[in-house]
Order: C-alpha cells, then sequence, then structure tokens
C-alpha cells in the first residue's frame, strides 16, 4: 500500500499525516511539497520513520513515481496573504497538481481533495449545505483560490462520472491551531503572535463579525474518518467544520486575556472579507456519525498558544 | 508583429482568423489546434498566405515559440456532447493551455480570451450583466467546461492585477452559423443537417423554451472590435451576444419551412437544461458604441443551411 501527500508539509497536510503514518495498512508514504507556504518542521519528526519519503517538488512537475493506492492533495496556499499575491502559482499547484496526481494513481485507488468553504464566495444562505452553488466573483481578488478548488472539484466529479475515478473531496471551513505560521494573515494565529511579542492584538473592524473556528485536531479527525477510517464509497463534496459560530472579537478578547497587559487596536474593515461562512453539517452528521468538532475554543487556543510559545522560543 | 490562435480550427477561432488575416499590421499568425473538435477545412483557404502557419499541437504542449504581441485562446470543446465527455482534456486545454500561452507572450503583449455565458451557469437573474456571479454546479455534469472557463477568468484577472498582464476576456453567449459540425450537437446545426438528411428536425421538450441566437459575423466582429480593433484597454469580462430572444420552435419551424416535406418531433426535455440565458448588453454598448447583433435568424439560418448544403454535398 503506496499513499502519496502533496502538500504535507502545509497546516492541514502536516497533521493529517501524523495520522496517516499511524495505519499499518500503509507500507511507504511519499511526501510531495515544494515548501512554499508550509514549514519542513511540521512533518520532520516522521522522516526517521523508514516508511516516510519526502520530495522537494513541485507537485505539477512531480516525476512518474506510481502508481499510488491513495492520494491526497492538500498541495496549496491557503491564506490570501499567499493566494492573492500568486495567482498562477496557486491555480497551478491545484489544477495542474490534480493533472499530475492523477496520473500517479492506481487504476482503483483513490484520490482525495480538501477543497474549500471559499467555493462558497460571499455567501448569500446561511449556513451553507454542499448543494448551494457559491457566490464567487470569478474575476475578483480571491478567485484564483476559490476558482481553482471549484475547477478541482469539477475535474473530481468529471472523472468520477466518466471514468469511475474513486475521489472523495471534502469542503474545509476555517481551521486553527498548532503548525499555522505566524505570519499567515489567520486571525488566531496572528492573534496569538502579536501578542507573543508585545505587540497589541489587531482586530479588523468592530470584532463582531461571526466565525466558525475548527480545531485542527477535530477538522483533521473528521478528515480522516471521511477519507480511509469509514468504509463508505460517498464521493463527497462534504462539508467538514465547526458550525458554531464566535465573534472575531470573543477570540482576541481570550487571547488577551492570556496575555497580561496586552491590548487590542481595532483597523478599519477589509474590504470584500466574506463576513458569511458557516457550514450545513447535515451531511457530515449522516456520512461520520458522531463526528463532530469538540474542542471549545478557549482549549483550541490555549494548545495554539504553548505551540507558538515553543514555536517562537519565548 | 506576431499573433497566436489557439483553436484556430474551431467554430469562432476560424472566423476570428479571417479577421485576423486581413490586418495590415500582422506579420506573421501561427494556428496552434489539434484538431480534437475544430475542422482543417475551417481554415485550410488561409494556408496559401505566407504570413499564417499552423501546428497541429495540444495547446497546453507547445514547444517555447513565442514571444507573440497578441494571443487569442480559443481552445476547447465547446458543446456539451465533448466536454461532458471528456473533463481531464476540456480543463487542461484551457487552464493549463492558458498557463503555456502566457509563458508564449510578449512582455507588453495582449491576451484575449473566449470565455462563455456558461460561468453564469443555471441562471437567478436575466438578462445577465457581467457582474452576475452565477449559479454554476461545480461538481455537475457541465462543470469542466464552466468552471475551465471560470478558472481561466480567475487566472487573467489575477495576472492582470498583480503582474500587469493586459488581458481581454469576452464571454460568448450562444453562436450558430457556418462551420459548425454536424454532429457538435447544436439547435441550429442540429436542424439544419436533419432536415438535409430527410430526417426528423428533433426538439427536445416543448420547444417554448426562448434562446438568445447570436449569427456568428455579429459575433466575430463584436470579439475584433473588443480584441483589436477599438483602442480601448478595457480587460473585461464583457458580455458579446444577441439579447433577442427566439424560441427554440420558432427556429425549427423556420428550417422546417425551408425543407418541404420535413417534419419536427418533439423529444423528453434534457435534464438540467439552462433555460435561462440572455446577455445585458449595457456594457458591450458603452464599450462597443453601435456594435449589434444585425442579422436577424431568418437569414442566418438560411446562410448556415447554404453552407451546410455544400458541406455536405447533397
Amino acid at each position: 500500500m503506496r499513499i502519496l501527500v502533496a502538500g504535507g508539509a502545509g497546516f492541514i497536510g502536516s497533521h493529517l499525516l501524523d495520522r496517516l503514518v499511524a495505519r499499518s495498512d500503509v507500507d511507504q508514504i511519499v511526501i510531495v511539497d515544494n515548501l512554499w507556504t508550509g514549514l519542513g518542521k511540521n512533518f520532520a519528526h516522521l522522516l526517521r520513520l523508514n516508511k516516510v519519503e519526502f520530495l522537494n517538488e513541485d507537485v505539477e512537475s512531480i516525476g512518474n513515481i506510481g502508481p499510488f493506492d491513495e492520494i491526497y492533495h492538500l498541495a496549496s496556499p491557503a491564506t490570501p496573504l499567499h493566494y492573492m499575491q500568486h495567482p498562477t502559482r496557486t491555480i497551478s499547484a491545484n489544477v495542474a497538481g490534480a493533472f499530475r496526481l492523477l496520473e500517479q494513481l492506481k487504476t482503483g485507488g483513490l484520490f482525495c481533495y480538501t477543497s474549500t468553504s471559499e467555493v462558497y464566495g460571499d455567501t448569500t444562505v446561511s449556513p451553507q449545505p454542499e448543494s448551494y452553488r457559491g457566490a464567487v466573483d470569478c474575476t475578483g481578488p480571491r478567485a484564483a483560490y476559490d476558482e481553482s478548488k471549484r475547477c478541482v472539484e469539477a475535474l473530481l466529479f468529471g472523472e468520477h462520472r466518466v471514468s469511475g475515478t474513486r475521489v472523495k473531496v471534502a469542503r474545509v471551513f476555517n481551521v486553527y491551531g498548532p503548525r499555522t505560521r505566524a505570519d499567515d494573515g489567520r486571525a488566531v494565529s496572528n492573534f496569538v503572535s502579536q501578542a507573543l511579542r508585545g505587540q497589541p492584538i489587531t482586530v479588523f473592524g468592530d470584532g463582531n463579525q461571526q466565525r466558525c473556528w475548527g480545531f485542527v485536531d477535530d477538522i483533521v479527525a473528521g478528515l480522516a474518518r471521511f477519507f480511509w477510517e469509514d468504509g463508505a464509497d460517498f464521493p463527497g463534496p462534504l462539508n467538514i467544520g465547526n458550525d458554531q459560530e464566535i465573534s472575531v472579537r470573543d477570540i482576541a478578547e481570550f487571547v488577551r486575556s492570556r496575555f497580561p497587559g496586552s491590548k487590542i487596536k481595532f483597523l478599519p474593515p477589509i474590504p470584500q472579507d466574506p463576513v458569511n461562512r458557516r457550514p450545513d453539517l447535515t451531511l457530515a452528521r449522516q456520512i461520520l456519525p458522531g463526528w463532530e468538532c469538540a474542542v471549545q475554543y478557549e482549549e483550541g487556543i490555549d494548545r495554539t498558544i504553548s505551540w507558538f510559545r515553543r514555536e517562537m522560543n519565548t
């Protein structure tokens, strides 16, 4: 049983790897990552295992190293900071990456893809069920990311329909936790790294915007169940996220409470920042009975703070 | 001045070529086409010109033959018959094709792309302005086409924004006329080729669905004005189509009237066939003052019949 994980150095990819290496049925895991937005240290602890191999390459340019029984495609920048500045590279990693990876899949093998809640764009319904077609401005500044994810979904469901390729597509909502980059622009990592540096915690707008915050352990547990633990051959798309809404302000206040003397600074709101993103988990609860986001934000943030504290050596 | 036309053997591509070769400022035109859905005879009359060269290749695999001053990317299957059966190839022609072509563009060169009204999906507003975000099911049977077009738009507007690449994106609505394939599944070419063969003219549903029918000369005149004739550097997206609605039944009846003894046969409606696709031309009338679809359907169909009659040798 050979597995390929593209984007294994990334935030979610590296957590998924931790669960994949624990599988007794897996003989070899090949990690492909160009370390553009991912971090080598996220999976360095796995390289001592004989079955794990790392290729420092662009996923769309890998050689013929297949066939693989299972392929996990998580290779993509995932924060606006990166993908807004690099449209070609973002689309290439996702779409050309998917082409190249599909060529490495064994006949009858399984192709798993982490899509995103961004396929829903500036939502007009809440919560969003998988059947919601979205409201993405395909010419807008975030479009390279949103549309490349939509395009890979189209590719995978197309090949599923036409060629019978086994696919599983998860639409991952907002995630936070250890192994994010301090500079990735996500709210929790921003707040924590700012507080650790003794800088003001910056909140855009009044902070009353509600967001769903999925702790990475919960999210990756859901992905593992969907992708390989539960036997069902349901191709998706399947929403994976936390449907409990907490305001940005509450998160910021909590981080502040952990750093005596720290302050919150309110900045002007970000234009086109989507404010309404919440998963409809009806389908997830059918496909993955019993799964839910169990970690409350206080615990999740405390665990994130501990990790950042070690990483930033303070 | 060197120009590349990808998809020049296609229906719209070959008509655009006829106008491009007439430009006195152009020294060389390289046509790239793999003749998958296009027809070599559509541009064979141009090959005697010294300035025209043809490469029978997949657009995504062309060598380094640039730089080009202008690139026209029309390489894509355009009817459900083809793109529903070939999701990978459809997405590759559009998206990987765009990557490869962008690499062949001279710095400061112009990249023109024929997108489609299909980016609007199963529309919930009519007519559709360019600002309408669409309602495409990115997992559906038509998604490979719709989403690859959306993804290339995202790529081009992203590079326009980030790198200053000069782009022009037209969203082309329903087109008919000479040089379509008899077997391409489009309504007019279907009706005409059926009548010419003495077969019944097949209408799906009751035929009362309204459609906008753009005669190819009008549509390509609009593209030529937008892409190179008018000087404006407006990147688009720009709707190009006919906003006058005529029912499928009226078209079928008119074709029947031209073939004494021919009959219309009504078949069950096609599932997920979009019924509401009509361009809002407000922007087109601002950008291209005076341009409009002038050919009435009776004349356009008569010209299409004449062409098919010659082609089918009857």
